[in-house]
């Protein structure tokens, strides 16, 4: 193969966004082969813009058999992904994924399993983890620099949403259409990178979601989220659309000394020697270790969406190394997905969650909604500076 | 009365510190009257130090009926801050307390109690509420700049304490010694301004304390608290002894803005609009309402102790007001049992507390403890830049 025939099914912003970066030529190697929705407006659209250079589905069905793609770019609702990957890896096509991966971990699951099974290449829209700032974080962790972790803390609020944004389409922010809130729908990069930096999952979740406390909204505005690891770390994930203007501060403390990612730098407090050791040695009162604090140099730009979009087809195309699998999709949803039950049943979560529980707890408060959406019409929205 | 003759009750730490700080003169109207403690070499220091110019009692008794004090300053163990100052009260005797308040709640009231019954000045040694920094945050809070409270975070992790440390001394870090670890003896300042900056107390409190984590101590040496306020405001204190280099950073968010105090430096992102007036007002998709940065001037320093002792002594000879009431030592002792008692109970605790059920558990703490301390001989620190 030598170009890989890329379909996109849904055109909404995301969707809309990678549709042009293939159809300009961003991505080497990738020509926009099909796209799909079933709104008439996003099909004129689609029309208007790719003439006849493009095929346009109305029908899911008719995209997947068209014979028309290799490989998928499922960027529609978060309900669809699963359901769509596992489709797609059925007619042997590759998968990228939109995130998050699903709304609830069962599904997702059997996506893994579905995409293991076609041995197909599946990778997830982590395009955060192009970001050399956080690539920095975790080598400085993975090396061994920061020692082992003690505590991590990511205060994330700098994505203020106001009631306009939710009433923009009338799927968003209920239970029934989008499946949560700021959780799933701001968060999964940073619970991602949460995951991915650290090289740590939590053994156990007790978190605190606020359901419409700043929006007219059915799903969650504004959460803490307590965490503990195996390894006796704890860590604590904060995130509201309701604060301007937001912070955006991770910090992660270790044996060997503190990293913070604020305002686009990356800062490392480092000790001379390990904090064990002093301690271990020290015999004063009040003293600490020596600790350097050094600005950490990074360099270049992540490559965002685009990033993702060429690494997925460059695995494709040269069998390199994926960025981001899609089988590790499932960890950022299952920690959200363990602060929805948290909140719901008051109580702590052990990980990994009870699956069926959740499912269980979710489609309940699908059906007992009384939400009523005050519906101003779906809007494809301006994206540029955000996801 | 011309001058206030003050004994001071415990030659620890701090004892040692205030007793310097009134012998030298710096407390304009105090004169150092008597002291008093039980240790012999304490005594003997006392004795050296001040020659014939103070009196030295090794028994309280006579201590109080000496009638060579007007006021008394208490810097004991924890435990006995409440029975010393309410046998003060009784006395007469006006009483400027360290903090804590006391290790439990039920018999803190009863000081307080006992302080109103008197007539007498009852200050609290919060010397912190002298910082121009923090006495600027509540300012900026009071004054209604930052509009309603949304969320509060403090993260203060800078007091590292080796293993050291804790053997100095055989009654540190025990349940019976000190009644607590990091909450009781490094926070209780940040306690009190959390709550003195914000006027906002806990409305209900779920806490994570880790008992002897990071040292050899059957307290706690690591804890992270949620609360939630009675606006629907939430909030996060998280302290640890075990972190090197530790951080100081207290956020707050509000309707008009965000403050963050960290460095020294106090921040104010201030909204020209306020949030919620904005979001009503906002039509379009991904907008927020413009803010600025503004770099608050601090004007002066924190006059610490030595400002608590002079404001005491001045609210004793001239009625002036006081910085840091003895009444209002209870609000942050409050939070800090809430803590512990969450974390026993590993459930939510409403506030007010259960004073009794408190007071209950701790008495099995202590009697349950299989704690040996490595007893290495009580030292007196200099605890120059601490507390």
């Amino acid at each position: 193969m030598s170009e890989v025939r890329v379909g996109i099914i849904g055109l909404g912003n995301m969707g809309t966004s990678h549709a042009n970066q293939i159809f300009s030529g961003n991505i080497p190697g990738a020509v926009l082969g099909a796209v799909c929705d079933a709104r008439q407006d996003r099909l004129d659209w689609a029309k208007e813009t790719f003439q006849d250079q493009v095929e346009v589905y109305d029908s899911v069905e008719e995209f997947f058999n068209s014979g028309n793609i290799d490989g998928v770019i499922i960027a529609t609702p978060h309900y669809d992904h699963p359901p769509l990957a596992i489709k797609a890896f059925e007619k042997g096509l590759h998968v990228l994924c939109e995130k998050p991966a699903g709304v609830y971990t069962k599904n997702v699951r059997e996506m893994n399993e579905a995409a293991e099974k076609s041995g197909k290449v599946f990778s997830m829209m982590f395009n955060q983890r192009t970001n050399p700032l956080y690539q920095k974080v975790r080598d400085l962790i993975v090396s061994g620099e920061l020692g082992e972790i003690k505590r991590t803390n990511w205060i994330i609020t700098n994505w203020y949403r106001s009631q306009s944004y939710y009433d923009s389409g009338s799927w968003r922010a209920t239970w029934a259409g989008e499946g949560g809130g700021v959780m799933l729908n701001q968060s999964p990069h940073q619970l991602d990178l949460w995951q991915w930096t650290t090289g740590l999952m939590p053994k156990r979740v007790r978190a605190f979601c606020s359901f419409g406390k700043y929006r007219n909204i059915e799903v969650e505005d504004d959460v803490t989220t307590y965490a503990e690891y195996e390894n006796g770390a704890t860590g604590v994930f904060i995130t509201s659309v309701g604060e301007a203007p937001g912070t955006n501060r991770f910090e992660i403390a270790g044996d060997r000394g503190k990293l913070v990612v604020e305002d686009n730098k990356l800062t490392f407090w480092r000790l001379r020697v390990s904090e064990k050791q002093f301690n271990e040695e020290y015999k004063g009162g009040f003293g600490e270790p020596e600790c350097w604090k050094i600005d950490i140099p990074i360099h270049g730009h992540g490559t965002e969406h685009v990033g993702i979009m060429r690494n997925w087809i460059s695995a494709i195309l040269h069998g390199t190394e994926l960025l981001a699998p899609g089988e590790e999709g499932i960890k950022s949803l299952m920690i959200s997905n363990a602060v929805y039950l948290s909140s719901w049943i008051d109580n702590w979560v052990e990980m990994p969650i009870d699956e069926d529980l959740f499912y269980e707890m979710l489609q309940e408060k699908i059906k007992n909604s009384t939400y009523e959406k005050v519906d101003t019409g779906d809007k494809t929205l301006d994206v540029s500076g955000t996801h």
